[in-house]
């Protein structure tokens, strides 16, 4: 059997450029791009689901959902009438900047405003690829404990903005808000923290200013 | 800088013989190892604590606890009184049987007949990894929705037996656990599937009776 050799310096190089030319497509349409990151069934969907229903009329979104299989997600998001783009990794822990070029082909990226790169859910191998997104989000929802910012800072320190997420869960379980906030405060004092539930609407008010407020700057930046 | 050049077969089968006397060494002591894999905050550790509660004075107990940063949940099983290990995996998103033979030198086995070990929170990267263990056992909690078998398939389909944890909070989700099931037997017919909740201790009595059962099954075959 034939020997792999990857030469892991000159994939983490090539996908850099592939996702520096991500962004400066993206940028020359104008269109914010965001990479939500989390565990398995943090909610990531239905936080797209609910930022949709809210945006979608003023703000046109595009999604692209990054899976190990399957296309259970792109499917709701496609039911709530938005372009979507299924990325099957077959195995693959996280997207790369090659997989969203390829899903970027197939959006109508002239009619987005805002896309939304729904990774892998896990906490730890996303955060080292750049996929020429603006912005990263991580999400914890209050189910995985308080105590989550300690076993996987990376994503935590890496991240622009930080969901707290399932909030309506809150009174049946022993997750200690303040304590959360006070350790990603210690990881990452810049990133506003977001507690919501899309399942009540409670909170997604910042997290929806948050977003208009990084697509109003792309606005101005950009001459459309 | 110089270029890491991993050769992917060679690592395999190497991981694999450090396995095989991972377990050949378990085998002579009589000691039955269980590998514990989930997403982060699934309850892992919740489900060891209530198991070491239930069995460790008839079955002494010992634990590996694999994490990427921190030593929280060593910290937990210690002061439950039970033999413990911390391997920090430092970035790496599961254990591999090397972290594991480390484990074992620093664990006294002569007082242990069953080991958990507790792999890195991911539902993708630890299924590839022999460890030296006897059986597999995959966790999802109910919070996590019941469609991830679809999205996660192969460690579902090679576990020995299947949680659902956090049964507790099953009456303010939409978690569906017929259609869990019917999937889970789709994927893995013979895996018995064992909803519960450590918290509570409902269901509990059905992963004891699993587990004492394995444990029996050893002691017949060695002469201790």
């Amino acid at each position: 059997m034939a020997e792999r050799v990857p030469i892991i310096q000159k994939i983490l190089s090539a996908n850099d450029q592939i996702a520096a030319e991500n962004r400066a497509r993206l940028d020359s349409r104008g269109i914010v791009a965001i990479n939500l990151m989390s565990s398995p069934g943090a909610g990531k969907t239905e936080l797209l689901l609910a930022t949709i229903k809210a945006m979608h009329d003023r703000c046109p979104i595009g999604v692209i959902e990054g899976d190990v299989a399957s296309r259970v997600d792109a499917d709701k998001i496609a039911a709530a009438g938005v372009p979507v783009v299924q990325i099957n990794t077959g195995g693959g822990c996280h997207l790369d900047a090659a997989m969203v070029r390829q899903a970027l082909e197939a959006l109508p990226l002239e009619e987005i405003d805002l896309i939304f790169i729904e990774n892998v859910g896990n906490l730890i191998c996303p955060v080292e690829f750049d996929l020429g997104q603006h912005y990263n989000v991580g999400l914890l929802s209050v189910p995985e404990g308080h105590d989550k910012p300690y076993k996987y800072p990376a994503l935590f320190h890496s991240a622009d903005a930080i969901i707290a997420s399932k909030l309506d869960l809150l009174p049946y379980l022993d997750f200690d808000l303040d304590a959360f906030q006070e350790l990603i405060r210690g990881l990452n004092p810049q990133a506003p923290i977001l507690p919501l539930s899309a399942h009540t609407g409670a909170g997604l008010e910042a997290w929806l200013q948050w977003l208009e407020e990084k697509w109003m700057r792309e606005r101005h930046a950009t001459s459309r």
